[in-house]
This record gives structure tokens, C-alpha cells and sequence, in this order.
């Protein structure tokens, strides 16, 4: 039944009942940190080949015979260059490889531009009175605390479930000099699990901008992370962007974190010519060499995009009954009752739950209750959502049993406050 | 015989000679790179070990039972901290592991000066209209480019042979606020092979200085790099600092380049407690961990102070004869001849060479010849060594015979070009 329709005894007499079930969850004892999108041991564990890859140390060479134990070929190892150029849709050319954190950059990149400007910066942009960015919400908290750091302004822009409202984007960056970018995860949005769409990519990259170095800060964070095998083909907005005379519009990031070890893998940076330059030169006085024997070791167990995909394969083994689960939950707990809304993501790591009750009220239950949620807000600039109406789910960690006293838990959070609003109204 | 003593004559018979055994020493067809400091193919396999250290996927946890395969414990493993911490004498509370590089860090800490300041900063650095930093040379050629590329000035001062001269340091630091800062290798210094003398470095500590974040960054490179077993005691410059009512005077980065793999290994930040929370808090918005696997290899490997003098013994029994070999060479080839005069380094990866010629022109003709050495003037303020008189001598790298035949070909250059000055004069 709709809660909305419910009169105040009924809500009265479900509230009390909420509020037994609920004594009686947290009276279980739950602990779970459900805050991260973490892989499970049981995909870590996909692993040991990645500690296998490198038995010998008389054979750490790549295919061009660079000494991987050794400094040198700062740019990474040509061969995964190609991989990673392949699922990004840029040149291998225009790849260069990091360390272990796509995040670190991105860092990078935004502390780059502050400090010294991108491609067509007239100058660089920590010499201006403002900075401002488009980010798409809820979006990757880590995203915007970067961009808070920076003291960048953030403009939220909600997502529609293919990209931002394109009108209004093309709207404010064709209009503010002062918007120098835009945040994007093109595939499997984090949290919202939004796929943006051709149309939507082919208008970012054709769009008038203000800013000359307006920069679209791509992170193709789950580019081959489909839970159904439905792989999405791989991002054609770099050609888009040269083809619209725009070859440094965009700026790509991905890494291997969810593919092998989160946090011990390897990740890139690609972008247009001048893009890559600069960013060498950056590059080429901040570190002699990146781990080239983590590189070689990835190369050998991943080889190609069907070796990305195939072990994809597998993650999702796990991980997908993990989704179903939260989703077949939500659908018998919340299914019907007006108060809860929910994507049912085809890849990525996250289910967004969309609350007609306060967010935060629910966090802050299932808390106490020993479940520890993503902060309410974290997707929304300066971690605030305005409608404080969205959470971010993340499945993946938890075993099956745990996520499922978890789910359930957060349902009856769910449902206790929005009968509390509903109360209070 | 010394060549200022020479007549005209002998000088030009001496000189066609060497002629001669140049074109002798260029028609063999040298190609060798001694430009870097880089360890040799049996330094590097001694790295199997670190190959063989985690062959298990399940057990990839740490003493406090950290999953190393996973996110999370973003300032490294206890123990590997503890094991830097020992090793620059500062509290592993105080330690910050990150990834592969240590210059990673440094760049970092001047790029987060200049956007954000550091300890005591009034503002950030790049507000400023100038700094300045003191640059003890000949230094590290990367610690120059770091403050080339953010436009800082720098100040050179000679090295005496335990440090530079430090009437002269505090008399600049105490009187231009412009000085923000200083470069040190206290021990086995890169390329002069200087050790910070304690008194050096308790000036240091205790100067007073106008400027009130001035900052000394401590790269500690070659900690346990003796060539002799003769290991220096842990750094007293965190003590003296913090005893000097400084806390945060220095900021140390040291690294396993040199332990394990060139470039594959681990390294790490330290410093005093306000410099470590500001430093928390860049790294909690660029990286979500830096690679705990490797960290795990490195700790299970090196286990404590003296798993990595062990192993630095090894080091040393395979690179020591050959700066032992340049040294006689030089002898054998420069004694006595009044051109030229070198240190003989307890550690470290460099012979600095002193000439009364020039050393471009040196490098000149050693690269014409098949030997590529380290740029002239590459230790020195924008890559110009006003005296044109100094070269950096990497012996590591080639096998003895090719570093016999490129010592003596160097000898040969060293004393051609000194024949050709003394001519022109």
C-alpha cells in the first residue's frame, strides 16, 4: 500500500511495528561497513594469477625488451598502453600509464591545471578569481572533495539516466568563462549507474564553451564492469571531440582497481596531443618511473580486451546475485509503497535508492543499527543534497548472507522514516 | 707530470697522442648509458626474493590484519612504517608510505606548497611574487627541475664535503622571508658524496630563519648505501628540529629504489605533526591507498634495520669494486696531472669529478665516442654549472669490463680537453 494514502492511525499503528522490527534488527548485532564499493574477498581472491604472473626475475622484460626492474619507460609498457588505449577509445600513443590510483590522476590533473593551466588555459587557472565546474549528481563524492580542495565551484547538474540535461550544460558552458569543466563517468555513472548516451556524448564534445580550455574530466572508471555481459563498446568521445575540432576537449582516466587488486593495480591517463604533452612535461619532473613489474604483471594476466572481459566474467558471477539480492529485497519491501525509488544498474558497483524520507535520518538508523551506509549527500557538492532524498548502495563487499540482514535492515530504516515524515507532515 | 707545467710543446706532442687514442677508443664502437644512477642486471636479481615473497593470495594480510588486496589503510602498513621511521629517525606515527617514488613525494610537497602552503605558511606559495630556495651544489639534477618547473629561484652554495657552508645558509635563511626552503641528501649526497656533518645538520635545525615555513627537504636518499659496511646512524635531524622548537623545519622522503627494484618499490613522506596533517589531508583527496601488496613484498623481504643492511652488504659487494675500478682508473690515468680530482665515496651511486677543463666539452667527446655520460652542469641551478668544471660519474650500471673501457675512455677525453684549454690560453 501506498504510504501516502495511509491515514494517520494506520501510520501510527505501522510506525510502532517499524520500530520493533528495527529494535529487534539492531539487537542482532550487525557489523558492516557497506560505505565503499569494495570488491569481496572472494574476488580478490581472482588474484593469485596476478602473484604468479612474474615467478622469474630474469624475465621482468616486456615484449620491446624494457627492463622492468629497473627505471626507465616512463610512459608504461607499450603493450598495455594498447590495452588501455583499446578500452578507452584513444590512440596507445596518447596513454600514459600511472601507478595504482586513477584518482591520484585526476589529482593530478585539476593541481596541473591550478598550477600551470591545460591545453588553451590562457593562464593558469589558481591566477583566477573563479574556477568553476558542471558535475552531474549525485556523482562521485571523490570527485567533488577535489574539487572542494581546489576551492573550484561546483554546479550541480541532476542526471537524467543517460548524462546531464545537455540543453542546460550546453547553456552554462557556452555562456561562463568561469566554467573551465565538467566531471563525467561515462559507463555505469557512480552512483547512478547511468550510461550516458551517444547523442549525449557527441554534444559534450561538439559544444560551444566560454572557457578555451573548458575540459571534460572523463573517468571511464567501469568500462568493462557489465553485470550481464552486455559490454558496452568502447568510448568513442575521444574521436568525437578531435572530429568536432575540439583533440583536447577531454581528458580520459581508468585503471585496473576493480578489475584485479583495488588499490594495487595500474591506471592511465590519456588525452589529445597538447593534453599529453603538457602532462609528460608535468610527468617527466614528478617521478623517473612508474612500477613496471606491476605493469608486466597485468599485461601477462589480462592480455587483450577479451582477457579484461572474460575476468569480468567472473566478477560478475559474484557480484551479480549480490545486486539481484538488494533489488528483490527493495522490490518486496519497498515495491508499492510510494516512498522508495531504485535503478537496477547493468554494470558498475552501486545501486542508487532515491527516498521520498530524509536520507540522512536513514543513514543515521541503520548506523546505530550497526550498517554503516555511504554518507547521505557524499554525491552532491560539498557533500549536501538539497532534497537530502538519495543514498548510494553499495553491494558488492558484504557476503550474501550479511547483505541480506543489511538490505533488509535498510528497508525497515526506510520505511520507520518515512512513516516519521509522513508523521511529522 | 703536472700539464700546467708543460711547455707548448709537449703539450701539443701530448695532445696528438691523445688524439690518436681517442679515435682508437671511438673506433670500437662503445654504446654504453652512464647518465643515471641506475643498479646493475645483478643488483636487480637479487629481487627474486621480493617475487617469491607473496605467493599466496589468501594470505596477503597484514600483521594487524590489514587485506592488502583491498582499499583502505591509506598512510601504508605499520610495520613498514615503523621500518622507514627507523631508518630517518622519525616516529612511525609520523610516516606516510606512498607508492614506487620518492620524488613522486617531493614534487607533490612543493606543488601542495605552492597551492596550499605548509606548515606556518601565511599562504600559499604561489601567491606569492617570489621564492627562493638554497641549493646545495652540485645536487640532485630532479630536485632543480622540481623548482625550474614551479619558477622558483634558486640559490646555489657549494658543498664543503659534510654540507654546505652553513655561516653562508644562515645568513641568507635569517634574512630574505623569500627563502622558503633548502634541499639536503644528508648522507652519501647526490653527486658529491658529501655526509651532513651533526653539527651541519643541528645548525639546520636550530637556524632561526625570516621566513616562517621555511622548509628543509630532507631527501635521505642513500641511508644505508655504504659501499663499506660502515653504516651512518639514523638521521638526529627530526630530534634536532623538534628539540630546537621546530617541529616542522624538515620534511624527509626516502625509498627502497635502491634496496629492491628501481622503481618498483615503496617510499615514503615524514615529518613533524602539523607538516603530517596537512600532508593527511592532501593524500586523502589525490589517492583512495597507495599499493599495500607491494608493501607486504617489501616488508616479509626486508623485515627490519638490519634485513636491509644485509641486504644492502650485498648491494655493496657487487657495485663497491666498481668505484673501486673508476678510482684507480682515475689514478692510474688523472694522478699527479693536476686537471682533475675526485672524491672517493663510502656510498652512495656517484664519483664526483672535479675538472680544471671543461666538462661539456668532456661529455662531448665521451658521447661522440659510444658513452653517454649525465649532462655537464646538470647538478647545478637551470643545468649551467658556472664553472663548467664538474661531472657526475655513474659506475653502477655497466659490467666491469664495459666500465673499464668507458673510464679509460673518459680519461682520455678529460685529458684531451685539458690539453686543448691549456693551448688556447
Amino acid at each position: 500500500m501506498e504510504y501516502g494514502e495511509m491515514c494517520r492511525q494506520e501510520l501510527e499503528e505501522l510506525r510502532s511495528r517499524l520500530r520493533m522490527e528495527y529494535e529487534e534488527a539492531k539487537s542482532r548485532g550487525l557489523s558492516l561497513d557497506m560505505s565503499r564499493g569494495n570488491p569481496s574477498p572472494s574476488q580478490l581472491r581472482m588474484g593469485q594469477d596476478l602473484l604468479d604472473a612474474c615467478p622469474d626475475v630474469d624475465r621482468l622484460f616486456s615484449e620491446d625488451g624494457v627492463d622492468c626492474r629497473n627505471y626507465g619507460c616512463p610512459g608504461g609498457l607499450r603493450e598495455l598502453r594498447e590495452l588501455f588505449g583499446s578500452i578507452i577509445g584513444v590512440p596507445a600513443s596518447n596513454v600514459y600509464i600511472g601507478g595504482v590510483s586513477s584518482l591520484n590522476m585526476m589529482f593530478d590533473t585539476v593541481s596541473r591545471a591550478m598550477l600551470k593551466g591545460l591545453a588553451g588555459s590562457p593562464e593558469p587557472w589558481g591566477r583566477l578569481d573563479e574556477v568553476k565546474f558542471i558535475c552531474p549528481v549525485p556523482g562521485y563524492d571523490r570527485h567533488l572533495s577535489i574539487l572542494e580542495y581546489f576551492g573550484i565551484e561546483m554546479i550541480p547538474f541532476p542526471l537524467t539516466g543517460e548524462g546531464p540535461d545537455m540543453d542546460e550544460v550546453e547553456r552554462i558552458a557556452s555562456s561562463d568563462p568561469a566554467v573551465k569543466g565538467m566531471w563525467i563517468v561515462p559507463i555505469y555513472s557512480n552512483p547512478s549507474g547511468d550510461v550516458y548516451s551517444q547523442e549525449t556524448l557527441r554534444r559534450i564534445a561538439s559544444m560551444e564553451t566560454a572557457a578555451p580550455d573548458f575540459t571534460v574530466f572523463c573517468d571511464d572508471a567501469y568500462p568493462l564492469h557489465a553485470l550481464y555481459g552486455e559490454y558496452e563498446k568502447p568510448l568513442t568521445l575521444f574521436s568525437e571531440c578531435a572530429g568536432a575540432g575540439h583533440p583536447d576537449r577531454a581528458i580520459f582516466f581508468t585503471s585496473f582497481s576493480k578489475v584485479t587488486f583495488a588499490g594495487g593495480s595500474v591506471c592511465c591517463v590519456a588525452g589529445g596531443d597538447r593534453t599529453m604533452e603538457l602532462a609528460r612535461k608535468w610527468f617527466s619532473v614528478q617521478v623517473i618511473t612508474h612500477d613496471k613489474v606491476n605493469q608486466l604483471r597485468h599485461i601477462r594476466v589480462l592480455k587483450d580486451v577479451e582477457g579484461v572481459k572474460e575476468r569480468m566474467d567472473r566478477h560478475a558471477a559474484i557480484i551479480r546475485p549480490k545486486f539481484e539480492l538488494v533489488e528483490q529485497i527493495f522490490e518486496r519491501e519497498l515495491g508499492g509503497t510510494g516512498i522508495a525509488s531504485w535503478n537496477k544498474p547493468r554494470g558498475g558497483y552501486f545501486i542508487g535508492l532515491r527516498l521520498n524520507c530524509s536520507a540522512r535520518r536513514v543513514v543515521s538508523l541503520c548506523a546505530d543499527a550497526g550498517v554503516k551506509l555511504t554518507p547521505a549527500g557524499a554525491g552532491f557538492p560539498h557533500g549536501t543534497d538539497p532534497s537530502d532524498g538519495f543514498l548510494r548502495i553499495a553491494p558488492t563487499y558484504p557476503s550474501m548472507e550479511d547483505l541480506e540482514r543489511a538490505a533488509e535492515l535498510l528497508c525497515i530504516c526506510v520505511r520507520l522514516a518515512a512513516c516519521e515524515k509522513l508523521l511529522c507532515e
